[in-house]
């Protein structure tokens, strides 16, 4: 007996999947000892765009209701994107009492948790794992693989254009734009690439992987979440003169009053795993109760590393489908447990980067200082760079570890300083894994 | 309802494992949907030393027939290692239809695919996620994580205590001997240490992960295999003038004629993240067909992370039998499929790092240069570090890319140069990861 899968979808990773299940047939045949057919193929373009050669009769359609309402189909992937088209497809397949592998982080970063309840009451299976982090399993890993662990904290690189633009920066001293000008040349960058560049890609990957670790009903809107556009290469000059490096960092972590979740531009110690994370791949690092620490590198996105993903759910929810036991239990937390209640971020502690542009004048540091001091941040160092142009050099200083919220309302306070040509840059500087 | 669990052995994996499976059983519970309990406790020393408080009725026996034929217990633990009693163990268990759960990689890597037919037979499961790398999930990742893809390479670092030895030496400079005793003092090695230092420990877990990654059963004697005993400090001075540092790396890779396995000291380049990984930790490098590299990364021991691997399996066995679904697809080969037959490592070609210890005298390195000709071996480079004393200093010789083979050959007739004060060490420069 085989599984029939109906593939809605044919960009990026509509086709890697397709690509895969045709030219892997035979190990995934191996594998699981019965085949996976593709027995149907949706898409905009399907009359008009040349398909690949099929062994058997396909159904070709533009019409994505012909797919879910098509008697033979077990599994249908949506490949759409979006939260439109994508949830209709979703709720109609799952109501048919069809299983649903999908790729698509943002809806499931929103309504995950529903639409998992609605596969729950049909008696089917919602599988995730292409939504988050390309290549690297990771679903797989919190729901099965470390399941028996408690996560305390996870550290992640979880958007590729962002760290391919982060380390295109450290390596040629390029600017952001100019750097986000060649990502989009090859294909790395969207033409609007805020979602990327904005944090908000990484945030809706981290509210679905957070939610699984923790086991806490969680959105992007729980996400202090900030873009790497105010990122100059002369930031990273100061990071390795302080032994660090820069990445937008995802962070999960567990507090004293809850978690504390945030996606901003950090700084992280150079010797460590996470800061030879280069170009457009994604990693994970977490740190269990039990299992201390381990580490997951990979792609972060691309077709084929994405339609494997795809495929290996495709994998799994056929081996359910045919031996009679649907996935019953649940990838979100359905209420808020209050162990893990997100916590606002100004709760926060730790050292501080704190990067001014000026104009040059007698006495900044000594009425920064002061104002420093009176919100009780301590400062660990004063950073100035030679050079023979001085005029706008950005200088930094570091602080001792201190409450985002104090350093907040020391900012505050120095944006309205005169001498300033454009609000400070605050990062915080992150150790521990 | 719940699932009943008998643990049988009470060393480090399975001291590690009942403290999670009492500690963190709310945290199972939530995710299961129903508790795991711990049935019955089996050690030898289990009149003598003192247990846990459990909550409920525990059976505590030195007797492990009664662990095995317990009419409640659904699942065994078999946390005795070795290939003796845990084998009458496994296979008594899974007679009597009681699933079992191990971290024995010795047992698993000689019989595995047999066991697992047993289990098969009798309608339950027989998982080993803990056989393989502690805490990383390398073998649900290989089963369902990354199922959809081909694994055409795969490089790791298995053996803990190598890698810690390895990273001390070159850390501190100090010798082998020295190394491996501070790593008995501290517990990393036994007193005997030859299953880690020779090698067979980080061989046993090739086998189990290489026939998993690859679909072809495969057992240590596939595997050739070579320890860290000849490492000296000076080795890793000459590799750090090479840009690459040593690790007693273990490789699957897929050549034109079959499979290629080795575990070897080996030379790799600094610059990856395989070289990051330092004191006693594992990692595996994956690559795929499709989802190009991923890389995974933990502690490859202790009672904690082995304890995680083994309540995690608990909890995937569990959740079968709760729901009437055992485990139908073998994580093993049971044929020899051909395409992936091992292969000589004689076939295999490197760059080599050959290292000589001689006795001063003139023309030395026109003999070895004229022998390594002979074999129509192409010297990279000759390097001598710059010493005070320079007697008996060790020297060494790049290789172009060399057959295996034409290395042993000329190493055979080096080896009868009267001028040698040791055989030489010859390991391959290893890149591509």
């Amino acid at each position: 007996m085989e599984v029939a899968v109906g593939l809605i979808g044919l960009g990026n990773v509509g086709s890697g999947t397709l690509d895969i299940l045709l030219e892997n047939a035979q190990s995934i045949r191996e594998k699981l000892g019965f085949p996976l057919r593709v027995a149907a193929v949706c898409s905009r373009s399907v009359g008009t765009r040349p398909l690949p050669e099929f062994a058997e009769p396909v159904l070709r359609t533009a019409d994505w209701r012909e797919v879910v309402s098509h008697p033979e189909i077990d599994i249908v992937v949506e490949a759409v994107g979006g939260t439109g088209t994508a949830r209709q497809i979703i709720e109609e397949a799952l109501r048919k009492h069809k299983s649903v592998v999908t790729a698509n982080k943002e809806l499931m970063a929103q309504r995950g948790a529903e639409l998992w309840n609605l596969a729950h009451r049909n008696g089917v299976n919602l599988a995730m794992e292409a939504s988050v982090a390309g290549g690297i399993p990771i679903h797989t890993v919190l729901r099965e693989g470390i399941a028996g662990d408690r996560v305390v904290e996870l550290y992640g690189i979880l958007n590729g254009t962002s760290n391919f633009i982060l380390t295109e920066i450290e390596k040629s001293q390029a600017n952001f734009q100019s750097v986000l000008a060649e990502a989009q040349q090859l294909g790395y960058a969207e033409a609007d690439p805020s979602a990327d560049v904005d944090g908000l890609d990484a945030a809706a990957k981290l509210a679905i992987i957070s939610a699984l670790a923790f086991g806490e009903r969680l959105t992007p809107a729980d996400i202090y979440t900030e873009g790497i556009r105010r990122i100059m290469p002369i930031d990273f000059e100061y990071a390795h003169q302080l032994k660090h490096t820069i990445r937008l960092l995802c962070i999960a972590r567990q507090s004293e009053n809850g978690l504390l979740l945030s996606v901003r531009p950090s700084l992280i110690p150079q010797q460590t795993i996470l800061a030879q994370v280069k170009g457009a791949y994604n990693a994970i690092w977490i740190r269990g109760s039990y299992g201390e620490d381990t580490f997951y590198y990979g792609r972060g996105a691309g077709p084929k590393p994405t339609g494997v993903a795809v495929v290996s759910d495709l994998m799994k929810v056929a081996r359910e489908i045919r031996f009679g036991s649907p996935e019953r239990v649940s990838p979100f937390a359905h209420e808020r447990l209050g162990e893990y209640r997100p916590q606002e971020i100004s709760t926060q502690s730790a050292p501080y980067y704190l990067r001014f542009r000026v104009e040059d004048k007698a006495g900044i540091i000594a009425t920064l200082a002061a104002i420093l001091a009176k919100h009780k941040i301590g400062i660990d160092a004063v950073l100035q760079l030679p050079r023979e142009d001085w005029r706008d050099l950005p200088f930094v200083i570091t602080t001792e570890p201190a409450r985002e919220k104090a350093i907040r309302d020391a900012l505050i306070e120095i944006r309205e300083l005169e001498f300033l040509v454009e609000p400070p840059l605050a990062m915080p500087m992150v150790r521990g894994f």
